[in-house]
């Protein structure tokens, strides 16, 4: 794509496109990939494109999850992989995450191109790579079903970021915690995860590693006061409202 | 894609999804398109996924501002040719509208194909095509910029399915009065156009076929009146207004 003015009134958005674009030519995001990313930035927009107060509690009960789960997995696809790898990487180190690659449209030279540009940004070990370690979730139509024994298959907490629902609804089915980054509130996704952070993961992902890192020297009794105080639906319909007001914002009169 | 089942919620729009696809694979379709396409579908996830009152207004007074134009001209890009060119077809003939072939990313071979599905489906002669007839419009930095002396240079009026805000802009500046089908309300593309028809192309143009069948037997004069009963700022208000009260219907007790 061409070169962007700095001018451009979505300019942060056109840049998180090019570099999906990028990852599109680089053979690690597929092209019902390009389609996700294009309904992504139609509901960014309708939140404003920016990181809303129903998020920040999101990530502020996803931080204390993740930090008192005994076994957390953050799931990547050919998305996140293209669009922030190095944030991945640090929120499984200031978490102890693992990291898994889960894919709906399998293809293992994919696979292989994701692994790696996890590795090039820090990884040491990635889950969902050896066939001897596959195993099944029940539930699941696609190719995300496989999913590996010591990853996903032993978690008690799964980081789903840009999810479809009939995965989430499986891992929850599977007596899993699930938090995910989905920038629609109405979908299955949101309306089935523990916990919903309704925000472009670009700009999410930054925010929940600083709130793992300011919580993380909390005690466990101050986590489980944070969880408790968090209700998921009740945010959904919050951020709906957040949502209604920035269209009669921009609307002026509507 | 995979087969979709119809007791799918969303049955209609995965199979529009499935024809975009195709036309990408077929080489009709930009992978801006795949982007583009996503957007689009979030945004008439949000409309409901119907063609909503203010779309019926708006097509009703599209319709009449057609049929009043003395030389009106459709603008064909390669998602419109991969989700409708019957329909493309069959409102140039209802309409005695032009049908010109106009591409944001410019590709000789992607505009071939283009012609040929037109063609396939019906169409006569298609304009943006010969060299010689090739001039500019001022005031577009894209491909876009480039239409048929003949075609867009020439016309009192162009139907832009799925368009760009700078090329409305631009043909808004050349004197021409412009239709639009958008998905988004508050789009600069929505905001500029003459009639905006915020609705899914795939179902709008059906219905912009039935209206045109319908007023093509009216007086001058009746028309007339139609179009200025029209307010385009006001509907795109009232666009958002039936949105507002959709996200509140499916959130609940937002």
């Amino acid at each position: 794509m061409a070169l962007i003015p700095k001018s451009h009134p979505r300019f942060q958005s056109l840049l998180i496109r090019e570099k999906l674009v990028k990852g599109f030519d680089d053979g690690l995001v597929a092209k019902e990939g390009l389609l996700a990313h294009g309904r992504g930035e139609a509901f960014d927009y309708i939140l404003g494109e920016k990181t809303l107060k129903t998020a920040k509690k999101a990530i502020k009960a996803a931080a204390a999850s993740i930090l008192l789960a005994k076994n957390p997995v953050i799931s990547v696809n050919g998305n996140v992989a293209a669009l922030c790898p190095n944030e991945i990487v640090r929120l499984s180190k200031v978490s102890k995450a693992k990291i898994e690659v889960n894919l709906f449209y399998a293809n293992e030279k994919r696979k292989e191109k994701i692994v790696k540009i996890l590795k090039k940004n820090g990884a040491k070990e990635i889950f969902g790579v050896l066939k001897k370690n596959a195993t099944r979730l029940i539930g699941i139509d696609s190719s995300r079903r496989i999913v590996d024994k010591n990853g996903i298959f032993a978690s008690d907490l799964v980081i789903v970021p840009l999810e479809d629902g009939d995965r989430t609804l499986a891992l929850r089915k599977a007596k899993k915690q699930v938090i995910t980054f989905d920038l629609n509130p109405l979908s299955r996704t949101a309306q089935t995860a523990n916990i919903s952070i309704i925000d472009n993961v670009v700009r999410g992902i930054v925010e929940l590693i600083t709130e793992c890192n300011r919580l993380s020297t909390k005690k466990s009794s101050e986590l489980e006061k944070i969880i408790n105080n968090f209700d998921n639906k009740k945010n959904l319909t919050h951020n709906v409202i957040e949502i209604k007001s920035n269209l009669s914002r921009r609307a002026k009169n509507a």
